[in-house]
């Protein structure tokens, strides 16, 4: 640590010291020939701005707040560790707010951080959110929002995702080329923006190859994981589907419960493939076949956009999408 | 709703509206005589209290801060779903701020909190926390501190935990009654309150059956997963273990990664037993036995303890213990 101050900097350029503030911080207000001028100053003294000390100097927290739907879902835990990275190396604390799929917990997280705790908020809608109107404060009071994943198309912000659409194409056409003519598709909750584009490529890839995309072959399922066995098991003994593409990760493992309870062999009976980020999916029996999102790259995507929004580096309301990966296993016969 | 408010009940029993709402939230500052008068009368208006409009009037943020080492662990997603079942009810918000396992992290968000922004922590320490004195400053601020499942012994706070110490033993002797000889335990760090007990456990259990307790076969891990399989792997070829005892669930699976690449079959070459709360250890290939710890009940015990504390009913520091339970499978035989 050396004695530079941004007020010292900004008496030998003969700048104010909120100029050399924005210059360093890359905001879009500054020409770059000042940055250019602020910056080799920086440089030449060897200036290191302390991060979290500058939060009072700019009446902000500091702190950003990332709301998720569900805390028990390997997706969700490496978003956060994405975010997180980016976060911590640039100051900012995180706080964690959980939905717990509930639109009305969302609606109460949402209010209470209205309050002014927070300098911007990353967010994945719950499975029951059906409107973006919770929003709408902070969208008024310029507090940058960014969606990741599940995202509300009303709401005109920033979104990261990961290409839906296409790897559920490209993962149905996997079930079809094993030979498999009876496709199910095990849906969470009925507006989800992800799901939604799942549930299209599933169809589409389906009407490619004039398969039988009947709705009856879709069923909605919720969080309640007694229930969905259930619901599961009656699916399969009344529509006897040859594979079971699950659109979340839990679903998997309700489909894998009720194949064992119906003495159902996975894959030579059925064949399994789901959405999941899971880790041990390789330990399961059989290892599943998973479409693995790039969670901690669409994190790590999210805050940086978010934090450039806070910084004022940035206005750019535009959607990221990064593309999953497939990864073939046994319970797909492969 | 109806419109009565403490104001108007204060009224009617000539008494200061604080005097009730102190009654109504059941503080130790007040006689159980006006307690009972206030609570009548509270009934026979259908007095319904407002939880979130009540911290107005109290100064309170009705935020508790639950700090978690490690967010992509089921253990602390079912402690966070049990805090957050207590204290949404009670109308409380929760924000989960997670330490990484990172000591200098954890000092951070507890630096961040003390700005009043909370009116309860509830801690479980990173793997790397040797010290509390970053909780002092809520102590002295008379902030309520409930620690849970990884305590700090220094710090005279109530804890939740299970009963490591015992859950250990006990799984050590299943493992002995297998007829196993050279029992290997993994532990996590080198100071966790909770790790430490679990290997007592497990040394006192060889001790009573006197097999070799040497500490060559204890093995320190850390989160990094690569690492861990390398040494696990060396450790494994080595010493010959004929069973591991993961004292926490992410070993465990970097064990099974281990034998499938060393080509030991589980649990004929070798026996795998972790403290774990993976609902699908049941679909693990083999079916994983585990040390189910009562993550649900300990997080709604610590958020009991900790709005009691907030809302002065109680100022005890004692240590709340409930029992895990073992979960026999294949991968010891069973």
């Amino acid at each position: 640590m050396n004695n530079i101050t941004l007020k010292k900097m900004a008496e030998l350029l003969g700048l104010s010291t909120a100029t050399v503030s924005r210059a360093l911080n890359d905001s879009y207000e500054i020409s770059q020939k000042t940055k250019d001028k602020v910056n080799a100053l920086a440089k030449e003294l060897n200036y290191e701005p302390n991060p979290f000390a500058s939060s009072l100097r700019q009446h902000k927290s500091k702190t950003i707040a990332l709301i998720i739907p569900e805390i028990s879902s390997i997706f969700f835990s490496q978003i956060t560790k994405g975010v997180e990275a980016i976060s911590n190396h640039k100051g900012y604390h995180v706080i964690i707010c959980c939905s717990n799929e509930s639109y009305d917990t969302e609606k109460n997280i949402v209010k209470h951080l209205i309050s002014g705790r927070v300098d911007g908020i990353l967010l994945s809608a719950s499975a029951n959110t059906f409107s973006s109107e919770h929003m709408d404060r902070f969208i008024e009071r310029k507090i940058p929002v960014v969606l990741f994943d599940r995202i509300l198309d009303r709401l005109n912000v920033a979104s990261v995702t990961s290409n839906d659409y296409e790897s559920s194409f490209s993962a149905t056409l996997h079930l079809i080329n094993k030979g498999c003519q009876k496709i199910a598709f095990l849906k969470l909750g009925s507006s989800l923006s992800n799901i939604e584009k799942r549930h299209k490529g599933y169809l589409d890839a389906l009407n490619q190859h004039k398969l039988n995309s009947n709705k009856s072959l879709a069923l909605e399922l919720s969080n309640d994981k007694k229930e969905n066995l259930e619901l599961i098991k009656i699916f399969i003994k009344t529509h006897q589907p040859d594979a079971i593409f699950a659109s979340v990760e839990h679903l998997a493992f309700s489909t894998y419960d009720a194949c064992k309870e119906l003495r159902l062999r996975i894959p030579t009976d059925i064949k399994v493939l789901a959405y999941s980020n899971l880790e041990i999916a390789r330990h399961l029996s059989p290892p599943l076949t998973t479409i693995v999102q790039p969670a901690y790259e669409m994190g790590k995507n999210a805050a940086i956009i978010l934090l450039n929004q806070i910084n004022k580096k940035s206005t750019d309301n535009g959607n990221i999408v990064i593309s999953s990966e497939l990864v073939l296993r046994e319970s797909t016969d492969f």
